[in-house]
């Protein structure tokens, strides 16, 4: 088992969940909380009650305020550092979940800066591009323009500036270093970097001029982050940011690999086309048996099969079919080669509508970037 | 004697110009140096013929581009902790004279976030405030509108964050540590700004979409960021800025001792009244004898005492009177008193128009400043 590593830049091995959130400090979602959602929300998404979700800061808080009349802001954003992939929209179907749920506007933060200045091979004026791209599969997932506010950094830096330099006057670097592991070979960008980060969770603040509570969807790694923003936030009168994380969608290599821009082969992008999709899950690490023969015996594994993984977490919303699927497969009754074709069917019906709004999305665009 | 200290925030000590030269750099301006910047400007200023500028960074580079036909742009700048004093004028002084006689253009840099994020007691919306206060001062010495671009930095971070990121990437945290003595208990936002300060080097190229030379009239405390401006202009494809560094004006409590914003007791304000300014240079340090009768008949030494150097720095342009008042204090044929009142009259005389165009300077503001 490879060792795990889990920050905001590199997520490696195999990742221990309940590890971490002993290691953040952060807290599980427990069946008591999800009940508690369920109050507002009627129906409870499948990430949540399927623990693709699984782990939070201040939830309870969000609901409390929520309660009393207080309405929370969402933040999640994107790194532009490649195209968009579908492990970069699974926070973001439970984020427009949310939105419509709870009536919340969203804002979304695209760091052309950050991927800039961490990457030895990328300008800025491709991560730019890159963001503006990223956008589209945002906004083709049905976000509501009056709700919705995404920005770039680096064109939203007059107003991002000012709240990231009241940050970065109350964070010390050693705070930094014992956060992100920076070392005097990090540069300066990067070191400053995480207040433009951190300032999004008081963005909707001094936008509404009022302390707006901040809920975070966002997958685990990003962790780090807020517990910048959240020591500075009462030494600036704001809320502390509230969070809820997801697990990572593994890569098609299997439980232990990631989806990442920068590894083709392990990604399915939102811009594949039906035949891509085909080869890549065809190829995608499995948990069935070696032989045909042992499979019908014996079973396969779903907990680690890639093609029952991605039903579970994403494609296949309705609880009974994944039991069905999950128990025939462990049992042997389905095979491999049947579950990849009930997930790329999924996929491509999926990205199909998901392409064409995304090229939909490119006319009104406008509608939802905030601009300084 | 104390130790000398030269940062760009801290300055105390007996200042030893030969010694900085050495330590930080650069060059003596010599006077073949003079004769040729003389060949295009016809007079020499008396702040370059006395020497209170002393030293450059590739001032004879400038000239070799200016006779090729390559006109440079000046960059100077304020941060704005307080009220502008006479110690601030001296540079913009001669900066005034230069986009004159080369019909440059000049970038005016206010560091609103610099002033913020180092001090204890100001908070931003003070230091931004100060900045447009500062300004009035620069535009009321008589800089052209249609070549003067001044801005202030969190009103203009579109634009200079942009460029920041380029030089932080390319900076370590090593390299600030070594050239700024920056700590693990300095914040992430101190740690980052050099870049900022940095970035006007090349902002005049940017918005000219072309190389533009640029030439830094500053206090020679400030030199340390354009080693960062220098380390990092070929890896931008931007041409080094050039530098030429003045002394400090001294402040009223004597020769080792420097005008602040934040010590008024030593520190002649341009906002300051007549009765004000005449109090402050009675009390300021002399270099008179400490009895009449000792000064009358072994002189005093026009080199410490205060109201003699202002004359010699600023307020005297004649070499004639200058020669005269040093001659006559030295021999003690001119007392203490008469040279204070000489400069307090001369002091008066300048501020009382100096204050009053910038009140007027407060009307048509808006033709110089820079926004995103």
């Amino acid at each position: 088992m490879t060792k795990m590593i889990v920050t905001p830049w590199e997520v490696s091995g195999h990742i221990d969940y309940e590890k971490l959130v002993k290691e953040f400090g952060t807290s599980n979602i427990t069946p008591e909380l999800l009940k508690r959602i369920q109050k507002h929300t009627e129906d409870l998404h499948f990430m949540l009650s399927r623990r693709i979700f699984f782990s939070h800061r201040d939830m309870d808080w969000i609901l409390d305020k929520y309660e009393r009349g207080e309405k929370f802001a969402l933040y999640t954003g994107r790194g532009p550092s490649g195209d968009t992939h579908i492990g970069h929209l699974l926070p973001w179907v439970l984020t427009k979940w949310l939105q419509d749920r709870f009536d919340a506007e969203l804002y979304f933060q695209i760091t052309d800066d950050e991927k800039y200045m961490f990457s030895d091979r990328l300008e800025l004026e491709e991560t730019n591009r890159l963001g503006y791209e990223n956008a589209l599969d945002l906004i083709a997932l049905g976000f509501d323009p009056e709700k919705t506010f995404i920005f770039v950094d680096t064109d939203y830096a007059k107003t991002m500036y000012k709240i990231a330099i009241k940050i970065a006057k109350r964070t010390t670097f050693s705070t930094a270093k014992a956060v992100f592991g920076f070392d005097n070979s990090t540069n300066i960008g990067m070191t400053f970097w995480p207040s433009m980060q951190a300032a999004t969770c008081f963005l909707p603040s001094v936008i509404k001029k009022k302390k707006v509570p901040v809920l975070i969807p966002a997958a685990i790694d990003q962790d780090p982050y807020w517990r910048i923003s959240r020591d500075v936030a009462p030494k600036l009168d704001y809320y502390k940011p509230a969070a809820i994380h997801n697990t990572f969608l593994p890569g098609l290599q299997g439980p232990d690999s990631k989806m990442s821009s920068s590894r083709p082969e392990s990604t399915i992008f939102t811009t594949d086309s039906a035949e891509e999709v085909g080869k890549k899950i065809a190829r995608s690490f499995s948990g069935g048996a070696v032989t045909m023969k042992e499979h019908k015996e014996k079973g396969g594994n779903p907990d680690i099969d890639t093609a029952c993984q991605y039903l579970y977490a994403m494609f296949e919303p309705d609880d009974d079919k994944i039991k069905e699927i999950f128990s025939g497969y462990g049992k042997g009754s389905i095979t491999t080669a049947e579950v990849k074709d009930v997930l790329v069917k999924k996929i491509n019906d999926f990205l199909k509508e998901h392409q064409r709004k995304r090229e939909q999305a490119r006319k009104h665009i406008d509608k939802f970037i905030l601009k300084d």
